[in-house]
């Protein structure tokens, strides 16, 4: 069974919960997402997490961006039609879960989890929780640390542009590596020829080789949302834009 | 089946590769070779990958550094004497290839790999063209997604140095974690007791301990070429060198 | 058999190093620790691998940060109770090893180890000495190229802090993604409520939420000794403290 984990930790902790998946489960193939999430930024991991599962066979997502480790807030398995997700009831697992479509949910039993690595930390619940209910879970048992749940839970909408004929307010929800601007405007409202954002006139295009080096281009990126480029250059640098701004655009 | 991946990607997008991967080859293990070449740098990711493929068992290596993604340049796969190489035809797969012996070459049809992504973006055929490739490259089903292909490919040659006498003009290709600075001169014409750089000169040595804390050094890397160096400290940011700088050193 | 990895490689060397364990053990699961202990800090190395491997079923663990590569330093396996550890001898593996019981120590011989990579760089013995070993171990052939060894090896202490009433001098060893600095003193030595840092009071606190964004706060983490942390913001760039760093805290 596959596990997949997208968490805000960088490095070093993620190598810790494969160790403790793997002591769980033996066979479990374990996959990165991303460890690179903006710190605490739930909306982005779940932005990432919704983009990811749906290209994975059947599988469990561990998906941790927990600021509030430790506190009162619950651990939650969302058991859906394909997928399993672990994660802490912040909504970072509710779109993706919703969209697979939740069968069960399961609140997760911290002392139970726990026994596995022999300690309940207050800032590692990648570790101490989530790896071992993901390990459970992809073994089948889930029960064995975690009870079914059906009390209210966090959830959390992607998609929250406004449209007002050619007026668009949306988010920059991720910034890759090439420095593009990834928004969760969906392909169906990009129309026009041109986006004008903060006076420059950009081409609405199909792929980066339709303009010339160095210049901004718009597209429908691989999340199936609007992206704002520069060929061969970096849009975010250059507009001085990031994760989690609301951008204004206008459609020409 | 192994299948490497070598990306200019960074984060997050080659884990929804290794889904698709999945899906299609759930037995395949993918092991990640670099996702940080320098953007766009195809010369850069042709030689890391030259350095790296031949210390694998037989295997599938997935080598995507694409500015031309989306544009009308093919998507190739080259079935060599011991790996299989897939990649978009600019050149970055072709040392390898070539050196490994090249069998066969195919041209993957991008209509038919993206039936299993349902979706084929303009900005990452990582996802929708080259993973699905290699997966079925990797099951021995590469004619499903592909056809043998006999027309023209990009080429590019790694070591595109000139030695003259005591001087020599070559390529910086590669600036590792530590600063040292990696360039595509072969060991063979690494001659004399130092190498001039800058009106600096610099002592060839077998190791870094052959030198004090803090000084140059020059020495024949991992890589089986030249490289600058300096004693735990970096040599790239001290020097102000940068991959694809050509430089031009004096051997005394 | 499970192999994990340790290095300060950072990108593309622990992927070479990948193919050459499965060259000699295909059926090896390999998982990154770490690629990005600060380089050369063989203390954060030692501190890191002590905190994961207690985490992972029986596995060999192959830790490697070299200031000393290529020069004499003797490369070792520690064949211990549960886990085998593979590491130059610089104490890297050390407390590990102890911790876990050696029962015998090898010394690798590079020319044996070099046979798989038909090549002994004098810069990356990763992938031609502590690869091979790694992998060979994993496969309970340790004894085809490494012979017994009862000589001198180095230690490392690493929880070298002071104690002395109200006043404690210790080492920051690791400074997390959120920039959190964990230190190495033990949870059994932090008392009272607040710790006094260049003046500041810091409130001794069980998780973040006990104090408001921004705020600074300490706590016993993860790696059950004393971090420093400030909720949704950097400790380390606040402060600015860097690992390595010896700092001298006021309990009240």
């Amino acid at each position: 069974m596959i596990i997949t984990l997208l968490t805000d930790f960088g490095d070093f902790y993620p190598g810790v919960m494969k160790g403790v998946i793997l002591k769980i489960n033996p066979k479990a193939i374990v996959v990165d997402i991303s460890h690179s999430v903006e710190p605490q930024n739930v909306f982005q991991g779940a932005f990432l997490l919704y983009n990811a599962y749906k290209f994975f066979p059947n599988a469990v997502h561990i998906a941790v961006v927990d600021p509030g480790v430790g506190s009162e807030r619950k651990a939650l398995a969302f058991e859906c039609r394909n997928h399993i997700f672990i994660a802490p009831d912040n909504g970072i697992a509710y779109p993706s879960a919703r969209e697979d479509g939740i069968e069960r949910i399961w609140v997760i039993n911290e002392n139970k989890t726990s026994e596995v690595t022999g300690v309940l930390s207050s800032t590692f619940h990648g570790r101490d929780v989530f790896a071992p209910a993901g390990a459970y879970a992809s073994i089948g048992l889930l029960k064995e640390v975690a009870e079914p749940y059906e009390g209210d839970i966090a959830k959390l909408e992607l998609f929250d542009y406004v449209v007002e004929g050619n007026l668009i307010r949306c988010r920059i929800v991720f910034i890759d590596r090439f420095g593009n601007a990834v928004t969760n405007l969906k392909a169906e409202y990009v129309k026009g020829r041109y986006v004008v954002f903060e006076g420059v006139k950009i081409p609405i295009v199909r792929c980066y080789e339709d303009v010339k080096k160095g210049e901004p281009l718009a597209l429908i990126g691989s999340f199936g949302t609007l992206e704002l480029s520069i060929r061969e250059g970096s849009f975010a640098e250059e507009f001085g834009v990031k994760s989690n701004d609301f951008v204004e655009l206008e459609q020409l």
